[in-house]
């Protein structure tokens, strides 16, 4: 059965593909968004969560929310379990659907490159339970470790390892430092500073790999100065419960967070074409499948390159520009041949360091400390997605900045169990 | 080991115990305070995080944060297995410790009557978890709901059934059919305001017994103007899957919420002393054990009568006041025959109805509707632990107010499974 209004399906709710359906809102297409979750996360803050400085709510706002009033979007929360690019099908967990065009933005996920079983002991961040999964650990872990206080067992509660010196494990390291440092042990008395240790673990020669020299530099000084040891050239061979093995060491750990890859959702490979080595689709300059140009592929599941021939990074901005970009196309309906390019309007970069400093890297501008923080700030604020997550957000930080007692500090599901048994002080 | 400090051991940091601890707060005893959870919860507000009004960091604070000034006060997170009245020892999950003085304060929790397996398909409302349970089933049944329009499936999704009248199930009640007719439906627009029903089921023969008949009839028209069906005398029989069988009827339900009944905690069976029929402990009228002068029991686990002889409610400011007493007799250190008898300082009892209206019964006076909700707003408000959570929470209502859309409706765990295959509108 084929409509008479063309239906443009769109798979995945984030920064691309939210701004595809935002922008063919009440125009002559049948808009069906199908998104895993109920809700638009805003990614670049998902680290907040996972530290305890943000509740999930904070940075999440249902899809069906942000389009409302648009006549012409239905909203799907299911699983898009494969496409058939010949017969233009999506196939759902319970149904399937035509479509006219197809914009595939599903993201992309953790890599543990090729061993799976890491993602036990060391949880990236991706969704919000991710989030909420790294917080209740570090959380439980400082309650355990005055269980054992005084024993070898402490300070596997108390070692925090980050693998990955990209921006999420800077943003981590950084914040997991200093909410450790300045927070924690004024909850818990016994413990002292020097038993934390924050390790971050880069298997390049430097943090924030696709900043200047100057800014990495920045950005290791700024993470020594908050207590972070950083490891160079160190390449994780295996993880355990409680340890990583790299090329240098042992280190005995509960608190292993893994920001050290990614790659593009698996659907991508239910659609037969060619993919690049993280499993992105290789598109045409107008980001279409070659030989399909009524499918799109847009944000980190695509592989796209810039002028100079570099990939584009797997940011919010990048999939932001390609939704509207790919919008525009269905709408303007140019023939095939006469598509323009997509051309990415770099306007930068930026990663915080704890509570207020970071870096930024603004076309030629690269600034560094806490007026980088303040235009962060900003930056940040001003992309959330409605005008009352940014004022709640904006008091969170402000009340952080002042009493370092960040909001979210509660342990819901309680899923980790101490099963030592310890030499409490002073038991019977 | 007995130590020279006197130990005053405290289980449970909810109402009861916190007050307590914190009127031992820098006095000459050592004090252990045990919690399973690491924060103390303001249950008054738990069915808001249900309802998708606040978040669980909303109403929740960190034990430890909340005594971080106490030099005298050690925070276990723990669970108190059994209790030795004989040896003064407490057992946890990992060790043993003496006490001098012990206070029980554990709460109550869900009582099935004696069918435990009904808590699988009607989930209670006690903590955070449960409250993010019940949650994430509201949220997930409209978008099944809609998956399934049209089908007879689709009802089981959009009926909402709260078994008992009491508070906790006329508020929820109230806020389920607000969300739902408001919220969602602005989300869902192919749902339809009939689709969706909300069942209120009273064993007795009104709402909120405790109150006067004015101010239950009161409520009960309130919710029906919601849209709320209030069923009295009506008890259930058993519960399943997606069904509740009463003595009139059955009702077939996906989201079945029990608010019926409460039991003390289990650990007081550990005890081996007199109980209620609610498994509460009988103490003498200075809130002790009978035999036992330097244990005592108070909140939700004790059963006390006033001067009337009628039994004191299970809610905060009973608790409180108990707290309050208990710390102050431990402090007096009166001989045991002088002991003053707990007498409870009535102040009131409100419950809300829905975005803003209440019923409250203050001393003689009575109140219903607008004014009530006021009041009831600034007496939650002003016994927030922190003035940050009140600002914030502040700030949740008046949004909720003027909106209609609640801040935190995030499924995060994405636990329920839609598994019928459905007929999708214009599918394949």
């Amino acid at each position: 059965m084929h409509l008479s209004k063309p239906r443009v399906i769109i798979i995945g709710a984030g920064f691309g593909g939210l701004n595809v359906a935002k922008n063919l809102r009440n125009t002559k297409y049948e808009i069906i968004l199908i998104d895993k979750s109920n809700h638009h996360l805003f990614q670049p803050l998902l680290y907040q969560v996972a530290t305890s400085a943000l509740s999930p709510g904070d940075i999440a706002i249902p899809i069906r929310t942000v389009l409302r009033k648009a006549q012409n979007i239905q909203v799907i929360m299911n699983e898009v379990l494969s496409i058939e690019l010949q017969k233009k099908i999506v196939h759902l967990t319970d149904g399937s659907l035509y479509y006219d065009y197809l914009v595939i933005a599903p993201g992309s996920q953790h890599s543990y490159f090729g061993n799976d079983h890491w993602q036990h002991y060391a949880p990236g961040l991706k969704s919000l339970s991710d989030a909420l999964t790294i917080r209740e650990k570090i959380l439980t872990s400082f309650e355990f470790a005055e269980r054992v206080y005084g024993t070898q067992n402490m300070y596997k509660y108390l070692t925090f390892v980050i693998v990955g010196g990209g921006p999420t494990g800077v943003e981590l390291a950084g914040a997991i430092a200093e909410i450790g440092r300045k927070t924690m042990l004024a909850d818990f008395p016994v413990l002292k500073d020097e038993d934390i240790r924050v390790l971050l673990i880069e298997a390049g020669s430097k943090l924030l790999a696709s900043y200047s020299e100057n800014l990495s530099k920045y950005t290791e000084e700024a993470l020594k100065k908050l207590g972070v040891e950083v490891l160079f050239n160190e390449k994780v061979i295996d993880i355990y419960q409680s340890k990583v093995i790299t090329n240098k060491r042992e280190i005995i750990s509960n608190n292993i967070i893994w920001a050290a890859g990614n790659s593009a959702s698996k659907l991508l490979i239910t659609l037969g074409v060619e993919l690049d080595k993280y499993g992105r689709a290789i598109v045409k300059n107008d980001l279409s499948l070659p030989g399909h140009p009524e499918v799109f592929v847009i944000g980190d599941a695509a592989c796209v390159y810039d002028q100079s021939n570099l990939p584009l990074p797997a940011i919010a901005p990048v999939a932001i520009q390609q939704g509207k970009f790919v919008a525009n196309i269905i709408k303007s309906k140019v023939p095939t041949y006469n598509r323009p390019a997509f051309k990415y309007n770099d306007k930068g970069m930026m990663a915080t360091i704890g509570r207020a400093k970071a870096v930024a890297m603004i076309k030629k501008f690269k600034i560094a400390g806490f007026f980088a923080w303040v235009l962060w700030s900003f930056v940040h604020i001003f992309f959330l997605i409605d005008f009352r997550n940014r004022f709640k957000v904006m008091l969170e930080w402000i009340w952080y900045y002042i009493t370092y007692k960040p909001g979210a500090r509660i342990i819901v599901y309680n899923k980790y169990q101490h099963k030592e048994k310890t030499p409490l002080n002073e038991s019977v």
